[in-house]
């Protein structure tokens, strides 16, 4: 039974500030990395999806798990790459 | 001024455990998402580089930022993709 490999990608929305990225950014300046401009740190997930034959189907299961499961949609953008 | 937008993706080397994805597996299992046979949990950081026209320096530039602010490379590998 072949198995299908995703990736789905949770970042804050725009308008949302992200404390953490800023942290690293300030960070990266004082280290000397002065031409970095902004950070914005996200999470993803690596998904094994068992006995998934139809991309189709697997992608509305997916995009059903990470608007359900994965992301907040109040604060968080979310994007689903299915990869084999 | 162009500015330069890259993505730096971290996640445990395969050899170290990810509790918080095997909960994540866990829970999408017992929501009836059967058929989800393994979930990695890994971060990415969107950074921008103001200024940034050689690329290949950029490259540099943030693999070394990778290596020694964004990941622990004892338990953890980085992937970098340079966007724009």
């Amino acid at each position: 039974m072949r198995a299908m490999k995703a990736r789905v990608y949770v970042s804050f929305k725009p308008s949302v500030l992200d404390p953490q990225g800023q942290t690293i950014h300030h960070a990266l300046n004082g280290l000397g990395h002065a031409e970095i401009e902004d950070v914005r740190q996200g999470k993803y997930f690596e998904i094994t999806m068992r006995g998934a034959t139809d991309r189709e189907r697997a992608r509305q299961e997916l995009d059903q798990i990470a608007r359900d499961v994965l992301s907040n949609p109040v604060i968080e953008d979310y994007r689903i790459e299915v990869l084999e």
